[in-house]
């Protein structure tokens, strides 16, 4: 119940988390956010748009990030401090997203780790890409 | 259908959307996202942490920048090209979270607007600050 | 897995349902229709309304109705053809809503009923009240 | 955070609101209403019957009518007052309803507005009809 302390944790260690992101937790996230842009709720509108049809929330893929955080790497106990975040592709409805975290610098004395965090699809495309600082469990 | 265009928009222009987050919302978000950290979804685990409670995720009341975006200013139509947020203060279940987006600069020959973005809880402490760059509809 | 047909159905003949109303019916019900009303999902801004606090939907209370004729009288295989409503009163999250049905013409000609149909809270007092008109499985 | 005075609106004045109802959309709407018609959540029993397929709960559609009056016109603020529907047609599961209000008459004195109130499919179909009153904010 207790995720790595900043000594646990190594330079360049990584860690992931995938899922295949769906109609339903699309929709389901629009429902919790409020965020019924019609390019993830509305298909009329989306084939009609740059995207040519729905999409995700680009924050739904980027929350997987926090997955990572939250359960594996530091895991429980860990505080998100900032994320940066570059929206570079879309992902469509069952697409499979892997969020990854790799270890770039450690601050023991301020509790601090900076990662680089990304958002890969089933084929290899970067579709999020961006930084993080956590502070790890004591 | 249509949000703003990048005309349309004027510079300190700003948007906002409110809601009071709850247990239900954090479980859903917990559910889609897999961020099962005890601190949003393990009451006992999360009396003895930092924050001596269960408390929403970050990313949770950041997507809700994405809902104005989405939504509000510019509204549909808009690609979100990049965000970046400082997570300042836990959010408890029940808090009412105020996501406001502010116009800071244009770049018309792009089509690229930033802004800063922030949300703020029922007693008007800043809870997450960042900044994001958009791309208006044409 | 078929219900009743309109010569097993009697004048004056009624069903019901009944289900404690909760802030997660509401937030779902927010989410899946978009309705992000302050009325429902914002409790500063319920607070200075007319109702003094977040209510449920009215439309959420009103479907109810349809649980009763889709699953208990007639039940399975009905035909939906019209209904009216009249919102009296407010529910509040933790109200328990009696849907009620009560039988009040058959034209066996046209397989066709006609309902009183009323929402009462677990105070007896009159939440929704109108008339329906079904068609009978056959 | 208000919606439109009577005085602001206008006779003829039209809003809508515009989803692609999904599978996810129907088992939610199911599942907070407790409404398991098998038309609804069983495809073996649905595709034996007059539909010959699931299709969604025709209270699910006619939500978004007050969807329209909760968030965009009048929007927040607005008492529901009554509602009529005749169900005129079934929703598949995918298809994209546009749920219509058009203001049809002002009574200032009172301060309630009729209005007619439509869902319409993505191929022109009428879905349902009726009409509603409500009173806009003050």
């Amino acid at each position: 119940m207790r995720g790595k302390t900043i000594t646990e944790i190594e330079i360049n260690e990584k860690a992931s988390f995938q899922k295949t992101l769906t109609e339903t937790d699309v929709y389901l996230f629009a429902g919790i956010t409020g965020d019924n842009n019609p390019a993830h709720i509305n298909q009329v509108e989306a084939e009609k748009s740059f995207f040519k049809g729905r999409i995700a929330h680009g924050m739904l893929s980027a929350s997987l990030i926090s997955t990572v955080f939250g359960v594996v790497l530091p895991g429980p106990g860990t505080i998100y401090l900032s994320q940066e975040l570059k929206f570079l592709r879309p992902v469509r409805f069952g697409d499979t997203i892997t969020a990854e975290v790799e270890v770039l610098e450690k601050d023991e004395a301020k509790n601090r780790i900076k990662c680089r965090t990304s958002c890969i699809n089933q084929n290899g495309e970067l579709i999020i890409d961006g930084k993080a600082e956590v502070m790890p469990p004591k």
